[in-house]
């Protein structure tokens, strides 16, 4: 099995118009056509990729179910330029929404959605409900991925969840603000090197509303390294995740089989 | 409450004669001293400093049990220095020998003592019974303190249970060889960071047997920050920790109480 060939879209650069997805959804289709041409097989796009971030009261309006009209405009996308990709949306469940990211495959199938379980801040707990279900994964080419967002992941339970579930790429659109560079220069490191899997992070850039995201965009390896990095820009960045290199990280850092979950259990 | 005034102990130089504690017993009454006399009111040394780490088949000789003669000489060191101190030794219980860390109190009374629960390779899996507490705390000066030994830290768990425990600062003697140093560097003050809780972090150093030790004893902040930061040479470094800051830091960093338990504990 060859190296999962992934794509970080740092972006995109902020709607002049917000009061629909046209400007994110020519965005994703620009970036996929872009990650296909340097031969990506999976493009991973930050939170709410398709929206923007910065929604103020407008989330309801702009919610989605996982099965809509934007979902089969970038299940099109993705079949038209054969490759996967994460996008980060509000989704429209019954009465909620959720903020939720979606993995359609490079077929336009949709093979996993997540709804974000840790929300962050005023905006996002007053505009989303929390997802309750912790490990969602999809395989992509004998890979295992799995579905992180953003605030998510600072937390090492949700990654450690997932690599005893067997994920071996995460992918966790972000949407990350100054001043916490130090979570995508250092921790998401740290988390790749802990539970021994490659992390996928993809992060917004430039000022939105009231926010300033920090770019910082990365593929974590389980050797503490950062495969690719971004800087502050907007930009597309191409790497390689190979789980068939996780089994000598794992001897070399056993973390996974050296826990101890008896002793855990009483202090989670 | 005043800040707590930590001193690192990373040291001390091998002993040229093994086969008894006196070289340990007399480094660390010497760091003792020069602790106490910057001000210092705790002292944190690393693992197994009272006899080296690169023991081979002398870990059963040299064990004693936690309140044996070495034990009661080291409280005699903190009574004379008015200082407390945490050393590492191999600790007799009964056919039993742990990995262990006793803190000392100021006035020479024993306070806590951990019996390491993640033992590393092979030295110390074929050394050493892990322990079966995971959470070991005491009080100084109204200061909730943690003791951890070396590789328990690198297990996010571990910390996170202390932090929710209620540890403010975490007391962590190490062995940390070469080219493990993105632990020293980059792990710890994640951990600090994560579980917002200070880090008190005081390594080996120098060539022992086959381990080559790494140094970079820090004291890590909630805020990702190393207060201190030792290089890779022997060396005594003092900073503070203050419990006064803690609830600053997890206003802006609220990891504690974003958690979400109820997901996680499917997932041990």
């Amino acid at each position: 099995m060859p190296p999962l060939r992934i794509a970080l879209y740092q972006g995109p650069p902020p709607a002049t118009d917000t009061s629909t997805s046209a400007h994110g959804l020519a965005a994703l289709d620009d970036a996929a056509r872009r990650a296909a041409a340097q031969g990506a097989r999976l493009l991973v796009t930050p939170e709410l990729s398709l929206t923007g971030y910065a929604l103020g009261d407008r989330v309801a309006d702009l919610a989605e179910p996982a099965d809509g009209e934007s979902a089969r405009a970038l299940a099109r996308t993705a079949a038209r330029h054969g490759i996967a990709l994460v996008y980060g949306y509000p989704e429209r469940a019954g009465s909620r929404v959720h903020n939720s990211v979606q993995l359609v495959g490079p077929d336009g199938t949709r093979l996993a959605n997540y709804r974000k379980t840790h929300l962050y801040g005023g905006f996002e707990t007053a505009s989303f409900t929390p997802g309750d279900q912790l490990v969602v994964q999809a395989e992509l080419d004998g890979v295992r991925l799995g579905l992180l967002v953003c605030y998510d992941v600072e937390f090492p339970e949700a990654v450690r969840a997932h690599a005893l579930a067997g994920t071996e790429v995460l992918l966790v659109p972000t949407a990350l603000m100054r001043p916490y560079e130090f979570v995508a220069a250092t921790l998401v490191p740290v988390r790749a090197w802990e539970s021994q899997l490659f992390i996928a992070y993809a992060n917004r850039t430039g000022a939105e509303g009231e926010f300033d995201f920090a770019g910082l965009s990365a593929l974590a390896a389980p050797d503490g390294t950062a495969r690719i990095r971004a800087g502050s820009g907007e930009t597309l960045l191409v790497g390689e995740a190979d789980p068939a290199e996780l089994p000598a990280f794992r001897a070399q850092s056993p973390y996974l089989t050296d826990r101890r979950p008896e002793l855990y259990r009483a202090h989670v």
